[in-house]
C-alpha cells in the first residue's frame, strides 16, 4: 500500500490537486510487485508532472527485516523520480506533523485530521495518502521562494514508511515549463 | 559497490562468462546513484541476456539503518531483472558457500579463493564480484532439468548485501531463444 499526494501553491495558499493509494497485487512475487509499483508511479508522475517529489524520513525503524523490505520499494519510488529529472526531498517525520498544524508526536490520526481539514478534502482519504499530503503540505511551507533546497535535505537515505509526495508548485509552474 | 557474475552451463561443468563490478558515483545523491545502478544493471543484463538471475538471501543484519540503504539498492536490481522478464532466485548464504566448496559458514576470502579456483579465473577478483559468481555457481548447481523454481526460493524478501548474479544457461540457451 503505497500512499501520495499531489498539492499545489496558488495564491497565498496551497491547493489540493489529487491522491491515491497504490494497492500493489499481494499474491505477487516481490520483484513483480516492484515492477507495478516502478510503473504506477511513473505514470502517477507523468500525470501530474511535479517540480519535486518529497518523502518522510525515516529515524525510528520497527526491526531490520522490516527496513530491508521497505527500502526496496523506497528505492523503486526515489528511483522514478530521479530518472524523470524531479528533485527529491526529505523531511523529517515531526517537521512533516508540526506542518499540518499538529505536534511533533501526533498519532496517524490527528495528522490524517489535520490534512483533511487544511486542505479541505471531503470524504476521509485514506492515512498513506494524508501522509502523503502532509508531506507535501512541508515541502511547501518550507521551501522558500525561489526554490531552496537547502532547506530540505537532498539525498534521502533513509525512510520510515514509503510515502511519495507529489508536488506541484506554485502557479501550476510545471517542471521543465 | 555492486558486484555481478555471468556463468554458463556448458557440457558437463560451468563456464565462467564475465563478471564486475559496478562502482556508483559515491559524490552523488542516493536518488542520481539508484539511477545510475538502474541504468548499468540493466546495460549488463541486456549485454549477456541470462535465463535467471539469482542474489543472496539476507538472514542477518547488521543494523535496521544498513538493511534499510541495502533495500534500497537490491529493489532496483530486483526491478531490473523482473522489468527485462527474468526470473530471479534467492539463495541462503550457507547454501551459496557450501555451493561452491566451502564450509557454510566460510569467510568472504576463503569463498572469494574457492570461486577463483572452481571457475579457472585468472588473477584475483574483487569479493564482491566472487561473491556474485558464487550465487550464479548455486544457481546452475541446484537447478534441475528442465529449470526447476521450486529449488530457489521466489520473491525474495531479504538480503544482506546487493550481489546481483547473472548466470546463462546450459549450452548457451538464452532468454526468450
Amino acid at each position: 500500500m503505497v500512499g501520495w499526494g499531489v498539492v499545489e501553491r496558488r495564491g497565498g495558499g496551497l491547493l489540493h490537486v489529487a491522491h491515491g493509494v497504490l494497492r500493489l497485487d499481494a499474491s505477487a512475487s516481490l520483484e513483480l510487485r516492484l515492477v507495478e509499483l516502478f510503473a504506477r508511479l511513473s505514470e502517477t508522475l507523468v500525470r501530474h508532472a511535479p517540480v519535486a517529489v518529497a518523502v518522510e524520513g525515516v529515524f525510528t525503524f520497527k526491526n531490520a527485516r522490516s527496513a530491508l523490505v521497505l527500502g526496496h520499494a523506497r528505492g523503486v519510488a526515489l528511483l522514478v523520480a530521479a530518472r524523470a529529472g524531479v528533485p527529491v526531498f526529505e523531511y523529517a517525520p515531526a517537521m512533516v506533523k508540526r506542518a499540518v498544524g499538529t505536534g511533533g508526536a501526533a498519532a496517524k490520526e490527528a495528522v490524517a485530521r489535520a490534512v483533511t481539514a487544511f486542505l479541505g478534502l471531503e470524504g476521509a482519504p485514506r492515512a498513506d495518502a494524508t501522509d502523503a499530503l502532509a508531506v507535501a503540505v512541508c515541502h511547501l511551507h518550507r521551501e522558500g521562494s525561489p526554490f531552496q533546497r537547502k532547506q530540505g535535505r537532498r539525498a534521502p537515505d533513509l525512510s520510515e514508511r514509503l510515502r511519495p509526495a507529489v508536488i506541484r508548485p506554485a502557479n501550476g509552474v510545471r517542471s521543465g515549463a
